[in-house]
């Protein structure tokens, strides 16, 4: 199953595409499972879906319910932290979108 | 580097999250490869970011100018088999969401 249970749309996606530096892998993975478990206890989130692929792209999709609730955890200071490690030392390069998500179709249908 | 080049929002994003069935990986990864150059020839496309990860989650990424820009995708011919395909024999189950793009962030700034 796909992890993440969205409510009816509209609500708020945040698209974070990264390449990643190949340093200190297994802080960076805890640290991701970390920031996963503090995403989760943070009013209006919705869920996280996440996959690397064998060519280093990663890909992270986090639902929200509002665009305050998501500038409420790019806020948090833990996760503020983060930020700041993964630029220091695990990112080459990321893109971060927030988009409002309009429509989504599931199969099989519900 | 990250493969899709968009614009500055906003545009819109088709965020894909599915679980493979394992079935005809051999074919699925041609067909997925062949929609991913056909897709590029779509008007209106402007990139596309896929990662699987070793749990089987695939989240695929595409980036477009417009709705109408994803309708005529979404209702191309051989796109229409292949979703007629993912449904029959690839996918256990996948979201489609369609998201408007709103705010976008890079590293390393541009």
């Amino acid at each position: 199953m796909l992890s993440a249970s969205t409510p009816d749309p509209p609500y708020y996606a945040v698209i974070f595409t990264n390449i990643h530096t190949g340093i200190d892998v297994d802080a960076y993975e805890a640290a991701a499972e970390r920031m996963e478990r503090l995403a989760a206890e943070q009013p209006g989130f919705r869920g996280v879906e996440s996959a690397r692929g064998a060519d280093g792209l990663g890909i992270t999709v986090s639902y929200w319910d509002s665009e305050e609730a998501i500038a409420a955890w790019k806020a948090q200071v833990d996760h503020r932290q983060a930020q700041a490690d993964g630029q220091d030392r695990w990112y080459q390069h990321y893109v971060t979108r927030v988009a409002k998500v309009e429509r989504a179709y599931r199969f099989p249908a519900p």
